[in-house]
């Protein structure tokens, strides 16, 4: 039997490579970091998922499930690879608990870090405790607490989200788009129209990249059934009169200047690299790219490949990702790593 | 030994599928409708792709030598499947050459259709030479030909490339957005700037959608490399002068009408449902969504499910689609059919 493929992160993209892997007769070993399985969607707690409404502990739920059962994938929880030797289709892993696993080829499905808002004061998170992020406002909602202003508890009649917070800024050193936090601010926004249906939402942005099919269901359904509005402006702080939050900048279409009262501020954050990236690179020596994501291949071979042979990546990993991309990539890694154990099995040398 | 996989349409996606298949041992038969594989990239003359920068036919030319030299895979060129029966794991296909197949499993690869500009009249294709499609351009640029005004072959001094034809467009039916139309003319603009450096390259757009870490690459490099100008705009029609292109709108920033003399009008045409889509969906039995794309189930299970079980789809079939991402899905769609025939070939009663 072939060696088999270590897998390196439990989100989307982790848990669809380790049960493809088991779907076809492969071994996997995932090795995940957290004492839990499912990544950003279930350790954030993300309520409803884009883009097929299914809740995030249903959906990646059911893929973690299906993980932890499946007899030919086994899992470490709460440690992590620090070195990885040998050659492609005999590798050794070294585990911060001390395994070692003799293993085939590697999958990183590594993720993201959240941006910390905290890291652009002037809109006012960690200022006042109503600025809250698209994450905070998903454990609202998956938490069955609905939307509250975290300081005092009342429905919010008026809410801001503002988009790009962490992406498309030089100013903070992050001038890639985050792909997804338009759509989910979208989602986000009628879910909360829903709950609060005397709630007025508006969206400030820059550039609105409900890109392909999400065109017709978030951007035009929030605003022909949920009512919602967009506003392009270029947000220059959020302050408070004690009362309100004030939102104050320019709408750039009719070039004025706004102040707006919100009882909630809702920060649509970016995903930055993976906060470990150095340390992950260094483990498997593989390169990073100029922002500090995994550095991939061209996609016309085997889709996924590092720099280094027998070493692939897939999901958030690599880049911004959306959870349905990640999971397509997280089986394309698979498949390329099956096709190569499978060779190295199969070769006479390697007998 | 399992039944093949049939893999319908042999763009990036059914590429993509049919080379994982055969690389894990699996067979595949590729239906191709065209005399010729490789889908748009190849039959329409691609130039450098999004985002490799590698030459469509080397690039996708590369992966259809892959797979006509494969032992496990065969290609049926210039046919089509005209019906399916039977179950998962024991389908029979009926080609229009006659040809019955056994097949454990399909994948619908089946791609899109490019837009065609004349149903956009009032911007000027069909009626002006000079207005011309972005594939006319990457024709232009991949024949080694370079930049020309189709008129009378002089080199353009002024380009305007307007975004969104065929897209975001409910006027002409089309309210989906084409995902990767935005990126694909950042790179034109730049590939224009770097031939031709006296030529002024102007983007009209209503948002620009260079999602993730396209946002580096395309937009921020074509302004400041490359000097490209972006202009948020409404099109109102695009007439002559009888020696100009006359490009008329309201810039939407400045709230001023636009009338600006231009040597090429550029599309950047939308990706249409494949127009075989319905014959697609009855031949297979399968289900289209809204717009006319085949209907994919969510991505938490099998990806790339359609409504008829082991019948699986992927890339542009089921909506505007990036060529990394059509791959991408492309082996998912492989994986989980693989798995499907590798079950029923394991399975006692299918023995």
């Amino acid at each position: 039997m072939s060696r088999p493929v270590l897998v390196v992160g439990a989100g989307p993209a982790g848990l669809a490579a380790a049960y493809a892997l088991g779907s076809v007769g492969a071994r996997a070993v995932v090795v995940e970091k957290e004492p839990r399985l499912g990544g950003a969607p279930i350790l954030s707690g993300y309520a409803k998922l884009v883009p097929s409404g299914e809740w995030a502990k249903d959906a990646i739920g059911g893929m973690v499930s299906r993980v932890e059962s499946h007899p030919l994938v086994s899992v470490h929880r709460g440690c992590t690879v620090e070195s990885l030797s040998g050659e492609p289709g005999a590798f050794q892993a070294r585990l911060s608990n001390g395994t070692m696993l003799d293993v085939g080829a590697a999958i990183l499905a590594t993720g993201f870090t959240h941006f910390d808002s905290i890291n652009k004061p002037e809109w006012g998170f960690g200022t006042y405790p109503d600025v809250v992020t698209t994450t905070q406002v998903e454990q609202m909602i998956s938490s069955g607490r609905g939307i509250r202003c975290p300081s005092d508890g009342r429905k919010p009649e008026r809410v801001a989200i503002l988009l790009c917070v962490g992406s498309r800024d030089r100013q903070i050193g992050r001038e890639w788009c985050s792909k997804i936090c338009c759509t989910v601010s979208c989602n986000i926004a009628m879910e909360i129209r829903e709950e609060l249906p005397d709630c007025h939402v508006y969206i400030y942005y820059m550039d609105i990249r409900t890109f392909g099919l999400y065109e017709t269901k978030y951007y035009w359904q929030s605003q022909e059934e949920f009512k919602v509005k967009y506003i392009k402006a270029r947000i220059a702080e959020v302050t408070s009169n004690g009362e309100k939050l004030i939102v104050k900048g320019e709408d750039t279409l009719v070039k004025r200047p706004i102040t707006i009262p919100f009882d909630m501020v809702v920060h649509a954050i970016g995903m930055d690299p993976n906060v470990d990236n150095k340390h992950i690179a260094a483990a498997f020596g593989v390169e990073l790219q100029q922002h500090g994501y995994i550095d991939k291949g061209s996609a016309y071979g085997a889709l996924g490949e590092t720099s280094r042979p027998g070493v692939f990546v897939a999901g958030a990993a690599t880049g911004p990702e959306t959870i349905d991309d990640s999971i397509a990539q997280g089986n394309a890694a698979a498949m390329a790593a099956f096709a190569l154990v499978n060779r190295v099995t199969a070769a006479p040398v390697a007998a």
